[in-house]
């Protein structure tokens, strides 16, 4: 019989919770043990995510009260929000060194201080912590995610961008100074939380832009994209706001390094993830839609030239749920705690 | 090592075929051997449907060529149009008796010829089939569909009504002549063959009523109902189109028999489901929502009484796609080759 | 030169009070003069609803410091949260008694003061207004409209089953104790203040029934309908949320009295509205959609024979945010004022 | 009494015809006295589209059988396929050379006859209307349009993208060998034949580039781009399909000519549009929404530094219904026939 490792999900109430609640019942080697949702704490998750009512799950409690030691839980996801999460870990990691933790918030995403006090205004409360947390894009950092025991889950719109852009820039395939990405997101990265801007009526039938400019997800890929690089690196980026409930599209516009043609770059890119089991390079010229990777683990990338010479166009599409959040951290998970690293996230995508 | 069985689709460029394919990948003793698609004959899986591009399937065939002898296939899923099937299934079953099939179109659900004729205006073409096929739906003939050589997948209009009413008509709990079924489907239900009115800017942000008093699903009502009643029985049947892909949900009217309560329809339909796995009995006076199925196999049913007194309203979905035609067809096929009900349909409705 | 009628809009931050605005604001002989909105005082309409921005309009200001005598308006809509209302009108009527009012909250619907007790919790607050108010459906009270001081407008869902249904009891046609509403609404009806339920994340991609067998519109319909039948009438209603923006559809199962006929129903209703600017009858069995009234004052009835005999079936449609709302509050104004009934009002559908 | 002018529509059965229907029946000086559809030839308008059931409208009839000088029609709309409009074109204004024309198709937008032959793949068939033809962007060419008896309507993604562009490169601010737009468009734009790839589950929660770097609409970007600039200008352009009826929203990026910023390129477009009825320019750095001008004739323009020196970002919105087609028509139309610009165009945008 398989042994089963002991998961916990804090912020079950969310979407990333509920997803990762969808995933981890059907993963063969976890068993959830504890799921919290402080303002839901008592209430059966049934009540807060109906299509969990006819499976067997435990009573959602409060992260509060919660004795990390005698739970003693292989591994925990943390869906919290940004802020509390670098409170609440530093506990949980005091109080059970041995547990691991994948954390969806950015709290650990940006390794430097001095630019997660820039871009959160305030200086991080956990900075042993900060400096530990290995940055959780699997396929670049796969030998750093299977020795960690804190993992910082990726940012979803920034996924879809490193994942294309990382190896073209390690591989000085492409200019670092003139990155576009214009990205597209559904309105499940909106979260769950009641806000006019969110509300259907406010949403349906309509388009837009929004944080142009200056949107938290830039700090991680000015990260990324720099030690990609060698160089300071800082790319334009606007996230729109999709009228669809999963899926990230992100146009990435790119100027070629003398000699290179948008041919190699889709070269490059498919010899990096060539093998790799949830990113699917697409024929030279097709393009991806978000509805071909709708709720599952897979990232589409499609390229070709542009019509102006030297300058190429990248589109790539995740869903922000899966590969954009929960099934990326599943994904961690499944290598820190030595299961195979596919493990529950074998669902094909749901279209139509 | 699992025995898997051999496994062909017909009609896999459909909606209902691509929905074959997600699960089939997936089954733990399927292999997906023949993808048939008469038009797209000759073209990858891939090229028809693209979510499909990272996995290994046969080429799309036409069902003319076929050696069904030479195939030994275990099960085939019939999913092409009516009445070309009923001349499919013939030639499959001559060649090769020991096939199973299991059928999603209308051609073997109505077991009397002449209802057949009325309704489809044209005999029965295999005439004999039409006498062997039993009725699939599973949570009430199972132990015909173990048997079954033939199995008529039921319509996913149908299946919502027939779930739950089918047990109150056999313990006459209800009247059955008044029985007022309103139903709402998504738009897969329609098939992906291109009209102008299944057009997006012809269905998003509106709704309507459509085949008012002559929809086709009501021959295989009539068959159930007057079946379960002991008596003829016309239901009132309206269906209507949802602006969304997935999901049926049936708002149904019916009068108590003296004596009975609402609360003792909803008791009858928790003890007819106990221990199903697809069907889930909400609390009483809850009502369900066809999101908290989509993608899953599970129906869910809600009862409540009306303040008419005498009357109660009953709110059943279902996901048109899975428990309403694939799902449902695979659900059947596991019994029919003697593996778990379940293999194959254990995914969690993917909601948000 | 025309003169124009100083109008108030009270609640222009709402859904219904943004499409008075966005009707008033065309409308030929309105001078919009006032707008409040409480939480959102001092800030440009354009701020709340970007679309006002190339217009000139007030700014929005709270209904507490107004000073209803030297304002002097002409009429006032009261688009405000129910139960406050009739504290706002009582003062406005007190302060300045000629102008008039059409209230679209549910506060002066229901004529009898214990009705009105036991649906809403509370006694009403000003029981002199609510037996001066007019029940504003202009079809059915015209008359008494264009002489009221105040008026109630109907509530949405309500305005689409009593247009088709009062004619039909007045001239007992139909059995009054066998009547079915299934109702599906838009979201736009459940308002702008922001609800988990309501975000486009719950709504979208799925359907459901909800407020069934307990929905508060039952008391007007029970009003209405038993004033129509000269005898007590309950109707079945149950009303269900779409993801769409705007528009309601009814489906309406009735009995019909004996000698009656589906045929007749319709010439009853064609009768009845023959010339009605903003009533059209389909042909017999024609069905109608949603979006075919989408932004218009247009309801459209379709009616068709059910195959159980001595059963038909009814299907309006109107668009929620006007006929069902802003635009049947208008056509009330209008006539209250002595201008063209259409004024304002002939906007086309927007389809698609 | 004010004198109408008899209009016809040729192609009224498609969305673009249909919104010409829609704005034309209230336009206080047309008649709309000739449809024509080919294959809907016979049919009542109300047939196509059932909006129109309540309203007064000729028959729909086939072009192929008018007679163009008896009709006398004082302007044509001209809503017909590519290719075809340039052979109707010619026949009407050689019977009836004093009638007006404002073609919505492409065939008269490019006023080189070997650039229409590379993009469309054969020589023009009507070189000297080619040559006669004014390119309709009213905001730019009113002069040329009042004084011209053939319009060519722009195209909907260009006419967001020029009505930024043009005076940015008219006034040497930016760059003009660093233009990238990023366009998205609802899905009337593809029109009402019926297609798999516009269907309902083929688009719906779902979003995706498509034509990259090789769509038509290039073609008139790079004439009037390179018109503005007085120099070759070729951009980048990539459209997407958005799940949405109406709009369009181009994201464009551009660099900045040394000692200009983004605060410049606001100042110039708002000097350039002010007065102007049908664009807004947002405030520095507030960004537009389709749903703000949904069903209205309104161009709303935002503008904002990026964080990268030099760069700026345009985001500009528009109904691709309306002011990309339609009402961009009647806007010419009326200049053409001595009308008020605004007439018939005034009404405000459907939110929500």
């Amino acid at each position: 019989m398989v042994k089963k490792a002991r998961i916990g999900i804090l912020g079950a109430s969310g979407y990333t919770g509920a997803e990762l609640v969808r995933l981890g019942l059907r993963h063969p080697q976890f068993e959830l043990a504890v799921l919290t949702a402080d303002r839901k704490a008592g209430q059966a998750m049934a009540d807060v995510f109906p299509q969990f009512a006819p499976f067997s799950l435990p009573k959602l409690v409060s992260v509060d009260g919660l004795d990390w030691r005698a739970q003693a839980l292989d591994l925990v996801f943390c869906a919290l929000p940004h802020a509390t999460t670098q409170l609440v870990v530093s506990d949980l990691l005091d109080a059970a060194p041995a547990t691991r933790v994948v954390d969806l918030s950015a709290d650990f995403r940006l390794s430097d201080p001095a630019a997660y006090e820039q871009w959160y205004g305030h200086p991080h409360q956990a900075l042993a912590l900060q400096s530990e947390a290995v940055y959780g894009l699997t396929e670049i950092y796969r030998k750093e995610v299977k020795a960690a025991r804190l993992v910082a889950n990726p940012g979803c719109y920034t996924s879809a961008a490193e994942l294309p852009l990382i190896p073209l820039l390690k591989r000085k395939a492409i200019e670092p100074d003139a990155i576009i990405i214009d990205a597209k997101s559904g309105m499940t990265g909106a979260g769950r939380s009641a806000k006019e801007a969110t509300l259907f009526s406010e949403v349906s039938e309509g388009f837009n832009a929004y944080g142009v400019a200056h949107h938290r997800h830039m700090a991680e890929l000015d990260q990324e994209f720099s030690k990609a690089a060698g160089q300071d690196v800082i790319a334009t980026f606007t996230p729109h706001l999709l009228p669809i409930n999963r899926g990230i599209l992100a146009t990435i516009y790119v100027k070629l390094r003398k000699d290179k043609t948008a041919r190699d770059l889709r070269t490059i890119l498919a010899e990096q993830y060539d093998g790799e089991p949830f990113v699917h390079m697409l024929r030279y010229g097709d393009m991806p839609h978000t509805r071909h990777v709708r709720g599952s683990n897979m990232v589409m990338i499609g390229v070709v030239a542009d019509r102006r010479d030297g300058q190429a166009i990248i589109v790539s599409v995740l869903d922000n749920l899966v590969k954009g959040a929960s099934g990326q951290a599943i994904q961690n998970a499944n290598l820190m705690l030595g299961f195979p690293e596919t493990a529950g996230l074998e669902q094909i995508a749901l279209f139509p």
